[in-house]
């Protein structure tokens, strides 16, 4: 390992405990969400650090930062970055990674070869996980004209301050800087990390992401009678839980049989009146379904929900079904993609396609612009968790590819 | 129907409206708790009224109260009756029809019959709900000798006051009164709503118990990984809802196969982190099992938890079971059983045996005295409830074959 290698290294390692600074809690994990003082101190500390290294700074009215390179060629900019918000107790790396990768990215281009022929931009985005406010990617969204500044009317905190007023205070806000929304991105490139064990599973420096998945989420409520628990026999019952447990057992095997990429999740399960000699009346549980491909959601949506809707008569228990969250999935850029992978066959970076399972700032983008997003692994696939890590190694790799295809497509 | 009869029939009318008075709650229901001024109230008001029929009234220094006939013979007392305290909003038919019951059948033997030749006494007993203090037959066990004073040591009501002040303050204690402790009592005769539905469902107007089921809970907790819903494929997740919810679909499946007498109730289920996209870590489950055999309960319990072992093992998931209620299963009188019957029969009453799926009085003083309890239908098997309900001219039947039973015994 050369001198300056070994500096590098130094580089990434540094700047995510100092970033991880901005809002340490006292498990070793790190809060810092929107518009909050340890947010702002972060957004402030990175402008000023950007502006050392060189680069044309600036916020717009939203809070997301950027720190410029002019290019020598008149174009449209190349952005990177990623989040710089987190969720409660998170970790140092989900989102800060690819807000720091792309500052050392652009910052390592800059120093050895001077301006790019076409401009690159690193950003930190406000806004992502929806850790404050009942609302996500607003730094994205707002970037990409999906959001709007109405669009924060009456949202607040559980504390019941105002997105709007949080958004003054901490000096943002509509006229204050220039309009988040952007006409001349020509792409976006993201560096995250898993929050998945895949990558780490199979050995893997590198993942591609060729689709993020898309996500549906519903509310399925049984309605049965409570009744006493000894005075019931088995065969006269309407059993809300017994029903909720062949549903769930139901839904699990068929994601398994459907397709290796389809997950089903039931996550939180309510039960009332939740006494242990009481034949429970009512159970509500949450189904959360992702795959990158629109039919094979639709096709196990049509097959769970009839079953359950057939089971359900059967047994005189009543159903509802309440869908409350739809995205779509997204196909990222093949070219992009293609030129990750051959860099990354050239340098010989172990790496292998991946579908992201979880929503990133590149799905935004995805349908905006063209986008490419990497993934580095998690160890134990852990995120949201102060025992959130990833090896320096991997992430300074990571970052070498980023430099490259930044690279080739700013100066080649 | 003769004017007598009406008469009569207005007599428990009348008097399960006056008996629901003390406590009685907006919604329609009772609520009268132990040791409480309505629970008092009721207690006062039935010494006053049993005292004006005639019959010898005193009370325990627990509280129970009790009205006698002296028997021309040297003899045990014949007792019947049930508990005077409610759950709260419960209905009005709860223990207060057994305490009715006992006193109107009493009654009308004495008006018609004037003195057995065996002691007969009806009970208002103080508490078996465990609705305040969490004790449960606070009134019986103290009878059979199964609880003293000193066992009262420590417990409190939800708001800090100790059983033992609540009694003093409700005029009882230690001293007050006679002990209640009894060794004369030659057989007890309980009447109560079934509080299911069995004798509704197969048009029956009193059911004749033979056994009272025994009843074991535990809770069982499955301890898996929790993980991020999207980017966690199927094959490595350890996700405690399935595998509790296959758990819950195998044990009631087993419940029906072992006994058409046997009752499995998970009522209870609490989720970790129960959040709709995070795979749950980890999952407890209560598990109610009930059978008037010990054999039947053991060999369930050794299929079910063996298999949730085997299973658990297999999905990398820990797994622990904890009893906390272990109650014997109680064999009713026989010869008591074969009186009520015999009585039914001659009357073209219809009748049938039934394993009580409860707990009642009659559960402790089966194991201290030769005990016969009957039952009444209750609508829709509802009960602990403001919409309880048994119709009067069943309410009525049941007390004409206790006041039967009770002639049998004590004057022939």
């Amino acid at each position: 390992m050369s001198v300056n290698q070994l500096s590098e290294t130094n580089q990434v390692s540094e700047m995510i405990e100092w970033l991880a600074s901005f809002g340490k809690t006292k498990t070793g994990g790190v809060t810092r969400r929107l518009y909050t003082p340890e947010w702002q101190a972060a957004q402030h500390a990175l402008k000023a650090k950007m502006k050392e290294t060189g680069l044309e700074t600036y916020f717009d009215s939203v809070g997301n930062l950027y720190g410029r390179v002019q290019g020598t060629e008149k174009s449209g900019a190349i952005l990177t970055g990623s989040h710089i918000d987190t969720v409660t107790e998170g970790g140092k790396y989900d989102g800060a990674y690819g807000v720091i990768a792309g500052f050392i990215a652009v910052s390592r281009l800059l120093r050895k070869y001077g301006p790019p022929k076409k401009t690159i931009e690193t950003a930190s985005l406000c806004e992502e996980e929806g850790s404050r406010f009942p609302i996500t990617f607003w730094g994205s969204k707002n970037i990409c004209g999906l959001y709007h500044f109405h669009d924060a009317d009456g949202i607040q905190d559980e504390n019941g301050i105002l997105l709007s007023d949080a958004m003054k205070r901490a000096g943002f806000g509509p006229g204050k800087y220039i309009s988040p929304a952007r006409t001349d991105i020509r792409a976006f490139l993201e560096l995250h990390i898993e929050q998945g064990m895949v990558l780490e599973q199979n050995n893997k420096t590198i993942g591609v992401a060729t689709h993020i998945v898309g996500q549906r989420r519903y509310t399925i409520r049984l309605k049965g009678e409570s009744n006493h628990a000894g005075t019931t026999p088995m065969a006269l019952r309407k059993d809300a839980v017994t029903a909720a447990a062949q549903f769930i057992s139901y839904l699990t095997r068929k994601a398994k049989e459907t397709d290796p990429g389809l997950v089903a999740t039931v996550g939180q399960i309510d039960v009332k009146p939740n006494v242990a000699n009481v034949i429970a009346g009512e159970v509500a549980f949450s189904l959360d379904i992702r795959h990158h491909r629109q039919e094979v959601m639709e096709h196990y949506c049509n097959d769970v929900f009839s079953t359950f809707k057939r089971n359900a008569k059967k047994k005189g228990i009543h159903i509802s079904i309440t869908q409350w969250l739809d995205t779509a999935p997204v196909a990222l850029d093949p070219a992009l993609a293609e030129i990750a992978r051959s860099i990354a066959k050239s340098r010989q970076i172990a790496f292998q396609d991946i579908v992201s399972g979880a929503g990133h700032d590149a799905q935004i983008f995805g349908s905006f612009c063209p986008t490419l997003l990497l993934f580095v692994p998690s160890r134990n696939g852990i995120s949201h968790s102060p025992r959130e890590y990833s090896a320096i190694r991997d992430l300074e790799t990571g970052i070498d590819l980023l430099e490259s295809v930044l690279y080739k497509l700013a100066y080649t």
